[in-house]
């Protein structure tokens, strides 16, 4: 088992046809969840934002190809009907289903469609390899690959799969993201843990800058494993998040490359974040990475258009590709070998470290490269 | 004459070789600048900053190929060797001679090829066609045309001449602009007509996203023209720098098509703006004009994420090419005829009019299309 499986309590089932899929996953448990903060929230992300003050859910059910996004009150009653044909085939109440959905914005949901695929789900449901695997490929939309991550430890795993790769922006990552735990958590604890991972992994990946409308994560605790230390459970938990966001950001539509920018040195850790979510975000930096060219110039002026105050004479950055770096300048001079700089980008990983020398706080964020696929995906999407 | 030339005490003339080119301009007038807040100002801009509070300029010197960022003490004797050859060359005091540099950032000037270069210039010095075209093509990078604008009034004119392609972003538009009038303005008077047209212009170009460390506009006014309504010269000030900032914009970095979106009903000016660019900046909304896609959707979606607040139920959406216009979203209804739409999406501009039934408060932003080129172009710059 490689994700939501491997938590006791959870099982799950996926199907996929064409554009259209279906995922239902079943697990009782307290529930939290963070949204995105689009203003135009599709409709399912209303109905989630207040069913899940209850505390709990024993579902979730997710359909891509269709997002139900600016669809107005039709769409409203479609997101509940939604989650009352999940109820149905699951023999739980409406209110304990929780309903996502993906896809292109402005469309109706194909209801018939979704409670003919709920029917052939329904039936299915595992704790299997196979079962988390169909389930995440069910929500995947302009997604190469399915994106599973479990953590264990000792006395309790978190799980989760995702889906998510263009549209990706800075503020409640984007995305759909399910994840389950089996430690027992408490829904207050569970919404803080979920909200503090979510602002460190989700929220600092950025392929486009553009913030979806339906972004969600959440996360249901079964319980099953007891109780466990809460702070290892926030480490386990974020852990999770974290390699759930990197897969997102290695996915982004017609990514090349990972794109990973640490800085440190920074007054504090949400201006280290600004920064290095400017510079991962910037199409000249992107477009750099994508042809293997260590442009320093291009990284520190991203970050010195990021609002957060340094002395451009004293910073340091170095360069590398995940196991090996090289320094780029060094307080202020360059001090770039260029041979050396470019074959270190040959891979499928560049990192940029940036020191602003100006506090001890330190962030990261991910992203990609931009390229000719990018433009060729995005200007075709709808047609 | 289609820019500088047109204004009464102006004399200019430009080489480019290569990468590498030298404009002059000279005119005595009152002057004002506006610069990139970009935290890594390039040591002419800095320079710049602090003689134009003299408030008079008798000539400018651009060089492109090199913009002389990053490149810390040896950078700023630099800019201020620059003013020194410029002066000697037109029998000046190098605080009369604005510089200005664009190019690759982080390397050093080559002072001997300025110096050589406005040797051959100087000599030239001319208010003719062929001279404003030479100095609008000696400033040039990644552009693919000049940029001329030319506001004549029935007593004075305002011209002027700018670049920039590429690190093109939402503060201090971008690129190099020097505009000329005529008209007699105090440099006061001056600064705050070119602070307000800035704001209202290339302020509102976003190419990119990125910021540059060497964006600077200048004003000078040469008072030949005599005294005029100060309200008629801010006017037309506008218009001179709005006409530059479209062309900018349509001469995006493997730009296709220019993107006009205009806000309407907006509760201010700036929130106007601000919705205004963030749609314009969208990488998802540049894509769809790119491939003729009249995705209203991701115009919504952006708009929503702007951070201005506004009701999606009420709004309403159109899109043309300038001279014709088809609805495609009515108070919160999709109305999209999706054949007629796209007919109009062929040609070199689409234009977007949103409606936020928010107010009153209106403004235009100005874009490009991302295509492949765009990728192209970025991923190898340097190299």
């Amino acid at each position: 088992m490689k994700s939501i499986c491997g938590v006791e309590g959870v099982t799950a089932w996926g199907l996929k046809e064409g554009k259209f899929g279906l995922a239902l996953i079943r697990a009782d448990g307290e529930a939290a969840g963070v949204f995105t903060t689009n203003l135009m929230k599709a409709p399912p992300i209303r109905l989630m934002e207040e069913r899940i003050s209850r505390g709990t859910l024993s579902a979730v059910m997710a359909n891509s190809g269709c997002a139900n996004a600016y669809t107005g009150s039709r769409g409203q009653e479609d997101a509940l009907e939604m989650a009352a044909i999940g109820a149905e085939a699951l023999h739980l109440l409406p209110e304990e289903v929780g309903v996502a959905s993906t896809g292109v914005i402005g469309r109706y949901l194909n209801l018939p469609l979704i409670e003919d695929q709920c029917r052939r789900v329904a039936p299915h449901l595992a704790r299997t390899d196979e079962a988390e695997v169909l389930a995440a490929r069910a929500i995947m939309t302009t997604d190469l690959t399915e994106k599973h991550s479990l953590v264990r430890r000792e006395t309790f795993s978190v799980g989760g799969i995702t889906k998510g790769s263009g549209m990706i922006a800075p503020n409640m990552g984007t995305m759909l993201a399910f994840i389950y735990t089996d430690a027992e958590v408490g829904a207050q604890k569970l919404r803080e843990a979920l909200k503090s991972a979510t602002r460190r992994t989700f929220n600092r990946v950025v392929v486009d800058g553009d913030m979806s409308t339906n972004d969600i994560a959440l996360c249901t605790a079964t319980g099953k494993a007891g109780h466990v230390n809460p702070q290892e459970f926030s480490t386990a938990l974020e852990e999770c998040c974290r390699a759930l966001a990197i897969q997102i950001a290695e996915d982004g539509e017609g990514a090349s490359k990972l794109l990973e920018v640490t800085v440190q040195g920074a007054p504090g850790e949400e201006e280290a974040a600004t920064v290095a979510k400017t510079v991962v975000a910037s199409p000249l930096v992107k477009t750099a990475v994508y042809g293997a060219d260590p442009n320093w110039g291009r990284v520190i002026a991203a970050a010195g258009r990021a609002g957060v105050e340094f002395d451009p004479d004293r910073v340091n950055l170095w360069m590398g590709d995940g196991r090996e770096s090289v320094p780029l300048v060094t307080k202020g001079e360059i001090v770039v070998d260029l041979v050396r700089a470019k074959a270190l980008m040959q891979g499928k990983k560049v990192t940029f470290t940036l020191d602003l020398a100006a506090g001890s706080s330190k962030a990261t964020a991910w992203g990609c490269d931009l390229t000719e696929k990018y433009v060729e995906i995005n200007g075709r999407y709808t047609t």
